[in-house]
């Protein structure tokens, strides 16, 4: 056996080390020369009347590199780096090129919410150590903003000095494993405000997260003013100051737009909607009552959905919204349909015998109406899984995509039924699990999805385990989600980040590192280069946590067990 | 039954709900009226030469009230209050009295490090509902100032006016049922800037927490500069500007004084020590060695103990910083030492040979140089269990403290052997626990103290759990802990609060309620209170997390199960 072992000694140590970039890009070269940024570096654009949005991520770039003042994370943070400087090159130029439309290029913005099987994030991205000028060259400027992406976390700084010590870079083609990367924010349970949100959308585009799964409202507040319902706003909001107004969620759609994010939204139908009874009690079963017959937590209460103007009025509320919105996804929810609810609410009992339907046959027609609305304002329909595995819902569209949350082996009864998924697992992804229960009067407190999903459970997660070979292109990705029952402003950061770069290397890098490992069981590998985008978090001003001693992060595997 | 159950619904109806207050006091009557702060407020002093350091807490006060700008939690945020605004009472003055020693007060900083025995934080508060003055009357300045502390939190803001709906509130001598309630911060795994721990202290206050246990130094960091060993920083601090200056120690030990909390350094040895190698490579037994067989994390190290001069040199670090703290205890530290790691030392064992004695032994004489150092300086020695339950250790002296973290099960074995002892139970206290674990290379990365220990576990903790009544005095309180592998500045607020709050309760208010009720089993009275504490802790500029969806928060004891 001596031998084996030796050869994978040897190849183990080919493994490029604590390498900054997050994710790693699925092909990648390097070196180990010194290059040092000029004090004049500048960021060109081969080609004319480039998008106001691409000018401007070139000037945020710019600014990262000079303010991002990350020492290497190395014992010394660089200091023997330094005796290289006096003979390094120096890098005057990265230039940008499109390989395709470079006539009549998209924004940024455009690129990022086109179908998800239209978008194209690829770019190569070439640096060497002669000091000639860089190049980042895509088809779109999606690609160019993630070849952006991928430079900013070459840089360190050492003593005023920017330098990368990984020269040259060839990168050629690196594009996604699956279109989906996704974070999910729930703004209900606990309101955040859209400057939460835009520093949870910096850190997103620093890894390539590409959607912001925006679950907005829920039973517990409604904080999103829409102009023809004022009043779900009005009487559902904790206040005021805790809605979301039109502007605001332009304001999030064009900041998330520009740095490559789609926004899903979702409004989530028919359960998960109690605080719609504050302005519409007759629209509402079980409203506020008891919970713990009614409801998966307080407060009880779900749309009347056997009744077509429930129905009508919410294809309403969700068209007005999805309206304002260039996402061509839009989520209506469908998870946790309290069937003891309705069992015991009379008017649906009523409507249901007078139509001779059941229960889930009148979800059926609910979900006719309201996706059809959607459909026709060109919106694909997003869903969890329940629609599907557990509602025998036959209204569905053929392309209408599902969120498996409740476990990942619900996933490939989902793909056998010709749904495309996005993964969410609770037991993998869900980022709350592991801190506690929002029930007041439990004397252990813990909660249902113990334990918490450490970065290193998440990153270990197969987005094809159980599916065919011939399913494969129905899972678009997977998504870390932070639902807010005992989450606010005061944690954000602390709970979702770096964690939820697990995902995004996951589904961005699939299966296979770039040397060739299989990502799954690489923490090791992974480890120093997490850490450096979590330093670099950090000094974005993206609270993230720390996940070693910084005696460990300083010294590579050296606190492996 | 029937009448049994009605008895336990109105008896329950009559305990006071969504009280502000956090420690319960012990005493405390109160009633439901308005009571308004007159816009020329002031709070008085009826003695003469109140010390510098009263005068800032009223300062203070006097700005929180200001500035805390709590809403009530309740719907509407207390506009269901303001209907009496017009007919209520104003509050125009408060008054601080001395009972004792009035002719000589001394300062609050003073009064804070009074050895545990002789500590004094006993006051009794008095705000009437007509408006006349109100009391706050103790036998110490540190006693005024838990008054205030009580004081601050009765104030809600509605619409730019300040008032209470509990007045009247008679609180007469509140003490604390345990002397010693802390909160310890391990500042060597990853560093805390002073201004970290000053908003610690902040939280502390609020909750009067009276002791913060400093875990200043471990084997990844010596972040401590001591001016008789410059080496121990220069070469252990993560950088210089990840170290405290013996100017930094005094401002914690000034501020935390100032705000009644004690400043309880730890150097813990002679394990957890491996940084010591850095400087002092000869004192240091497995310096860098094979973690995995050597300590219980990375990096392994610890003083070689049966050294005479390594023992020496040791006390004169503790000594040399010891003797510039005004505390009666100073910890020495004393877990986790790692016995094959010197059975594995050949200069141990060479040692051990030539004077015949056992590790143990060698423990035994090690404790007694620095401990026989420590005690020449005044200062009353804390050691971690083993010292007394694994380690044999016979040169201890009675006066010892000794902290109880392994399990809260170990406890009644260190009182059986007469020593005192603090609460620190792992199981309890840590909070730490349930977030992963720093390890490199664990595919699933939970941490060996899971689950996450809640706010409502830790509250539930038993102090006198299996302790005979006799022993009851040799229980001085407890502490919960932050150790942070896994933290830093970015989580410290989100980690720590508002659940280290929990055994502030615990240890202040005991084990019964004012209203007779038992404190464990209270959950749901508590929750209310707690979520005050933690909504004025976040107007205090302390990112403590949210225990609940707001929706619930506002809504008392509806969200229970």
């Amino acid at each position: 056996m001596l031998p084996l072992i030796t050869t994978l000694v040897l190849v183990f140590a080919t493994i490029p080390r604590c390498f900054s970039i997050w994710p790693i890009p699925r092909s990648f070269k390097s070196g180990n020369q010194i290059l040092k940024l000029s004090n004049s570096f500048d960021i060109s654009i081969n080609f004319t009347d480039p998008p106001q949005d691409l000018l401007d991520a070139v000037t945020r770039t710019m600014a990262f590199i000079q303010t991002d003042q990350l020492g290497r994370l190395t014992v010394g943070r660089g200091s023997s780096d330094s005796d290289a400087f006096g003979s390094a090159q120096i890098l005057n130029r990265l230039m940008l090129t499109l390989e395709l439309d470079a006539s009549a290029p998209q924004p940024i913005a455009t690129e990022a919410v086109a179908a998800l099987d239209a978008r194209d994030e690829s770019y190569s991205l070439s640096v060497q150590s002669d000091g000639s000028t860089g190049v980042v060259s895509a088809n779109t400027t999606l690609g160019l903003l993630r070849g952006l992406s991928t430079f900013e976390q070459l840089w360190y700084t050492y003593n005023g000095t920017i330098y990368t010590n990984y020269a040259p870079v060839t990168i050629i083609n690196d594009s996604p494993a699956y279109s989906f990367r996704g974070f999910m924010l729930d703004t209900a349970r606990n309101f955040f405000s859209v400057s939460d949100i835009k520093r949870t959308l910096d850190a997103m585009y620093l890894v390539k997260i590409n959607t912001f799964h925006w679950h907005i409202t829920d039973s517990q507040s409604w904080p999103i003013q829409i102009d023809k319902f004022p009043e779900l706003a009005q009487a559902g909001a904790y206040s005021a100051n805790q809605s979301f107004t039109p502007e605001d969620i332009q304001d999030v759609v064009s900041y998330a737009g520009e740095r490559g994010i789609d926004v899903l939204v979702e409004i989530d139908t028919p359960g998960h909607t109690a605080i719609i009874g504050a302005s519409h009690p007759d629209y509402v079963a079980c409203y506020l009552s008891d919970w713990v017959t009614f409801a998966g937590e307080p407060p009880a209460g779900q749309l009347r959905l056997a009744d077509a103007a429930v129905a009508n009025f919410t294809a309403e509320v969700l068209a007005a919204v999805a309206k304002t919105l260039p996402s061509t996804i839009f989520s209506t929810g469908g998870d946790e349909v309290d069937t003891a609810c309705y069992a015991a609410d009379g008017p649906t009992q009523t409507m249901l015998n007078e139509t001779g339907r059941t229960l889930f046959e009148a979800l059926d027609d609910f979900t006719a109406t309201t996706h059809g609305t959607l459909h026709a304002l060109g919106k694909t329909a997003v869903v969890w899984e329940e629609m599907v595995l557990e509602y025998n819902t036959t209204t569905l569209r053929n392309d209408t995509i599902v969120m498996v949350w409740i476990s990942s082996d619900d996933a490939a009864a989902v793909v056998q039924k010709g749904y495309r998924i996005v993964h969410a697992p609770s037991n993998y992804f869900y980022l709350d699990c592991g801190a506690g229960e929002p029930l007041g009067n439990d004397p252990t407190g813990n909660s249902w999805c113990d334990p918490f999903k450490t970065w290193q459970e998440s990153y270990t997660f197969d987005p094809l385990a159980n599916i065919s070979s011939d399913q494969v292109s129905l899972v678009l990705g997977g998504e870390q989600l932070l639902w807010t029952e005992q989450s606010g402003p005061e944690n954000l950061d602390s709970i979702v980040w770096p964690r939820a770069a697990s995902s995004a290397e996951v589904f961005w890098t699939g299966d296979t590192l770039p040397d060739g490992f299989d990502r799954v069981g690489n923490i090791s590998e992974a480890l120093p280069r997490l850490h450096d985008v979590r330093y670099r978090m950090v000094q974005r001003g993206i609270q993230a946590i720390r996940l070693q001693p910084e005696w460990c992060a300083l010294r590579p595997q050296v606190c492996d067990a």
